[in-house]
């Protein structure tokens, strides 16, 4: 397996930040480095600002089954994932610098969680031999 | 190329589910070992009880037109695509089984074509050095 | 990091775009080969008659302030970003031939940035051992 992981979260529905958590955690865990880069609309969810959780229109009548069983299970929120795996290994999350600043994002206004806000060159060139998967 | 392709099989719409059969295939036909992850949305189509396929609300326009010419070309569903793959080749269908929990789905409701249920943790080493792709 | 970064493009929704450009003309610039696979819904977009741009019906009250945000910093669109990172370096952007023939789509319906119409075995072979990415 390569030794790091590299993400691109760009979706911001609400869906996809449960693979972003655990991939992320289950990488950390495995002792793997993991690069998340944020950018599209999954970027306002990594200001302190966060906008309204939004479920794909297509499956919407799923999502009170998905909570309901999210609670059941006492799954852990995606941010608590992130911040555990975090604190378990050698995660980073950045912000792409492009779409904070066409969405008029400042650094000040990211969530603590927030590495850095950076350009995709430098992405690019951290993530090295990385796998990189685009969520 | 690496030896195997991973696939993390997320999205649920139908149109998702053509390329998933056709990498699938493709790489099977090549030689590659395939292992499938099916979570989130994509997971009630891999139970005996699949839903209705459901198109992205942006491009159901185009809907009639990709039946029509998937009809016209006679090409195979996803379905017949991920079979012949699993007799051509080394594939392997496993389905999430957090999201399996999350849904209340048991392992006797999982389609035939399904291997098993297992972790992310274990999908993970299963892939080794593979190529992950996340659809 | 893979010499070679191969790039499905499936998504036709108008934010996605945005990356296929970026990470296109970033992994140009720091000397890697990039082969873009256009399917599914991005596939009409690489014609010479293009549909409106559309964007996910999730986040359209997003989209004026991104169309401003790209103005107002002068973002280069995704096509002349494609257009610029084939000038630069290694960049082909093949159509696949299965989703041409589902559209009824011909090779001379294509746009002049697309070098060729293939299929899916063509390009996995040619990737080689590329870092593969599914938008």
């Amino acid at each position: 397996m390569a030794k790091t992981l590299a993400i691109v979260m760009f979706s911001g529905t609400a869906d996809k930040f449960i693979p972003l958590g655990v991939l992320t955690q289950t990488a950390a865990n495995l002792g793997l480095s993991v690069r998340i880069f944020v950018t599209g609309f999954a970027t306002p969810y990594f200001t302190k600002n966060k906008p309204e959780p939004r479920f794909p229109k297509e499956f919407e009548d799923f999502v009170p089954k998905i909570h309901e069983g999210m609670e059941r299970i006492k799954a852990p929120s995606w941010y608590d994932m992130l911040k555990d795996a975090k604190e378990a290994g050698d995660v980073k999350i950045y912000v792409c610098s492009l779409m904070a600043e066409i969405m008029g994002i400042k650094k000040e206004d990211m969530d603590p969680i927030v590495d850095d806000v950076v350009g995709a060159t430098y992405f690019m060139q951290e993530s090295g031999d990385a796998e990189i998967i685009f969520i």
